[in-house]
């Protein structure tokens, strides 16, 4: 047994915004990555506090403006939605390469057409090299990469509506205090919300929907449930046609990918919860005259949803391996 | 201030099957009533158990042979799926009128076409005088209020497909120990189960839309909470016309009942935990071609879903106030 | 079977801080409470808002300065510490009895030699008649009735320890937006504060077993458990003998008391959530050279521990039944 | 930058009683571990199970009788208490190590004097080389290492009473499928077991305060949480002095201890869920005429309660980095 000394050049990245869920997830994500290193992590109301990593290490949190943008080869924004914009641009003038994980970028979202989204999946070839890649949203992630092999095919039945009914842990609602989010409130409680189509993820999923030409409305209901991590999206689909391995299309669309897993039985939350994968379950319902598939897509809400889908684009952004520090 | 000696004739009326969650549930409210005393509580395995009950009171289990069938004017049977049959026929020829939670006489499984279906709200004059009601499932308790309005005027849209997707605390998969319902396997936890239209709760919802002449396909999926009490369904349909109130149509068809609350705001299981009522909200959904309601209703699951309902179909049956003994 | 009509006085009660868990639950109980009726519900911050009652009931919550004090024969206030003073002096001079939830006035927080200390089955005759009583913490109240006995009959070892380690679900810390009391925060979670003898409760404590002349320290660690209500008090004590059957010392003080429970198996928090009981496990501890008893004691730090408890004495106040309206 | 291939000759071991929580774990480090690989896993009941891994690895369990023990440099038992000696001994005439979970050759159960204890900060140098270490308890691990630095300075106050009050996640209880590890009998609920010192890790820790020849006796009371995964331990101890820093003693002690963190708050379980590491609080008690000490120790019951110190011994025992493959 014969060791080497293995030296690797670090590069070095910022997280905006790190003082929430999916900011603290980037800052641990780095602090375990083979090739990044955490250069500075933004927080404005915490700024000063130190958050502990894995392997010892520990980053406090400054304000926006001490960050040493110009360190930084590629800054995660996990910024508001709404406030991202200023800094992301800020970063982007800097030389900085930027994964922006609010919605401010995203498709259906305003005139940016030339930004990527990073549903990396779909739209690896966009996102390498891109200089700002639109991280999606948590409930899209989920929703499309159920969808993705059938809009890709073309086979969703037209002018049908799709389901979308997805319930999250309550990460996804950040960490600021709201009564509606204590313990007492959401312990042995469940509900929905955004309801009717009102929910502020439904246009990137509407546009994206649009730019693969789907004849189909979309009808989208999430809920909150009390756990505090992942998603589970219950996707039905009216298709033209079902062979007899519905699954079949799923595996082909998806074959090579690493963090995509067609399972055999329905995913729960705990198959995926800290781990960058989409568990993807595909039957065809019994009982209905129109063929119908039920497409169940489980991921983490903080992982494949929001932290783990970055990094995974700022791997490809940076010519790293696309995996690098990704847990599976 | 005076008070007067009130002397009240209390009936007697057993549990068969008593020491799962929905039995031990009707032991709770009997012990609780004005008008009822519990005159014997069945549990084969858990024989001679006690299980204390409020106001200071118990009853210790007994064999399902000694049981004094005899002394009970009601007998309400918990036993499981498929093995209540003998027992209810049972308790009906010793006498005894029987509300039975199991499917076994259920509309849509097989040929019981005499046996009242125990929604009361729905079929209130055919549980008043009869000799057996089959108790409604949980699910379908939520999902039958929540569409009934609908079916009774119909407005169901031709030819359409109704989504129902529902979420389940714990106590509905029973308490009998199962490596699944460990707190390590259901806490944090959720996903789906039943899929694909298979869950055995779906042919009574079938008949029942059969019933009202619907020409509408159900696709129907339930989901496990890691609560122990509730169902929240959320149920989509397609509908001929929506008014500019869409929700008066449930106010008018639920005028005067006491155990229906329409709600302003979407429904949480905190709303309806531990009380006899379904919750109810309708809202049209935006952004979709086809005119489309989305109704939100939450029950106790082991109350109006289970012992709750199944005393409110007693009350009827013994000439007493239908609300007698029920927590509203 | 023949019916009497019952006319009972109702006797009106308000309630100051009634936007909390404390006074949504003083609201509850008292909506079901046989004698009294709910003049007034105060809450600043959230007046205007309407609380659901039992029964089809709710109330609307006014600010303090609303409040029509002179209406209520008895007003319970469960404003927070500190801040309750002025407005229970007010409602006493308005000619309103008072129970007030918070420690203002209770032994150990300064010079009210008068005012009697709420723990009803320890000083039920001083709160018969009083004015103003003070109600115990959730945390004094089940390890003060754990140590009664002893107290009483002066079996506590001479110049020894008693070590109080107890856990309370979240309620106990108010329904105020704090990060440290969030779903994300508290599930899964469980920690020690207050240590090393430093949470407010101690005092109370402290004064109590001053007044019946114990020579004993007392040690107090307190936790906060992911569940949303109860507390489970685990005391040990060295004591000067110990028969055969420790427990016999507990039965024969609390004979006859309704709210006291003495359990032959450890008291779970399941056991008392939404009663107004104290239920009590006595032990002997082998393997110790000093004669100590393991006493435990389970409460619902909002029911026995706080509004269930307030109640019990507002009866004795007003001449009614003790156990009037409340949930055993 | 540039890379090396980087060989690294891996060493095969084996896992008993590999489907529980504990080996399930072992599994898992096991599969991230540099330099360890998975020979067998053997598990009766679920023989032909698989269990998926990290890094998209899974192992599929075998009968005990098919497991290859040639080929295993050492092997991990966490076979339950009282089954585990025949294997172990199999295993260790097969030529195999064995780090052995259960308590059959722990102190205080029986005549294996020769058996190191492996708590491994404390008797690291018994540990390495040795061909058989008994893996210590999960609650001895999180009180003994809160004690350690006590008994080895010889400052427990003579005569004395050490009182622990710890409380355990439901993994600990393993996932045998019992009523009483049922979600709806967790949740929401909290209580004492093993009271009046009977609970069976009582042994091991009375011998180890013997073996450090402390006149000191243990009163330890274990609660059930309703948590996946945890231990907090609240230990009081009388001691004969306290200077102004009580914590120095244990940064002393454990001066250079990757796997103990000194903490200046009080931990709470999320501080070290998922972590080979104790963290440990120490504080003077006001109020108590004896001078003591209140010691709170936080640990993953299945990390470095079980699983983790287990390969932390196992790494000792095969000359490897001690903290390899080990989550810090």
């Amino acid at each position: 047994m014969q060791y080497y000394a293995l030296f690797v050049h670090m590069i070095e990245v910022g997280v905006m915004g790190a003082s929430g869920y999916a900011g603290r997830e980037l800052c641990r994500l780095i602090a375990g990555h083979p090739s990044l290193s955490l250069a500075f992590a933004t927080a404005h109301e915490q700024r000063g506090e130190s958050l502990a990593l894995p392997g010892g290490k520990s980053v406090t949190f400054c304000a926006a403006d001490d960050a040493p943008l110009s360190r930084a080869a590629l800054v995660l924004s996990a910024l508001p939605h709404g406030a991202s914009r200023p800094s992301v641009e800020a970063a982007n003038a800097a030389g900085a390469r930027v994964v922006d994980l609010s919605s401010d970028f995203r498709p259906g979202h305003g005139a940016d057409g030339g930004v990527p989204y990073g549903l990396t999946e779909v739209h690896r070839d966009a996102v390498r090299g891109a200089k700002l890649v639109a991280n999606p949203g948590c409930y899209p992630t989920s929703i499309l990469l159920a969808l993705w092999p059938l809009l890709a095919s073309g086979r969703l039945a037209p002018g049908t509506t799709i389901h979308a009914s997805a319930a999250s842990g309550v990460s996804g609602a950040g960490n600021s205090p709201k009564r509606e989010l204590l313990f007492g409130e959401v312990s042995g409680n469940f509900r929905a919300y955004g309801v009717g189509n009102s929910h502020r993820h439904l246009p990137e999923m509407r546009a994206t929907l649009q730019h693969f030409g789907a004849d189909a409305d979309l009808l989208f209901t999430p809920h909150l449930l009390p756990v505090t991590r992942g998603i589970l999206a219950t996707v039905t689909v009216p298709v033209t046609e079902i062979g007899d391995d519905p699954a079949a299309l799923w595996r082909e669309h998806y074959a090579g990918e690493r963090f995509i897993e067609i399972a055999g039985t329905p995913p729960a939350l705990s198959d995926v919860t800290h781990r960058n994968v989409a568990r993807i379950f595909v039957q065809r319902v019994a009982h209905v005259r129109t063929p119908t598939l039920l497409i169940l897509c489980a991921i983490d809400n903080l992982v494949k949803g929001a932290a783990g889908q970055a990094l995974q684009n700022a791997n490809l952004m940076l010519g790293l391996d696309e995996g690098a520090g990704l847990p599976v």
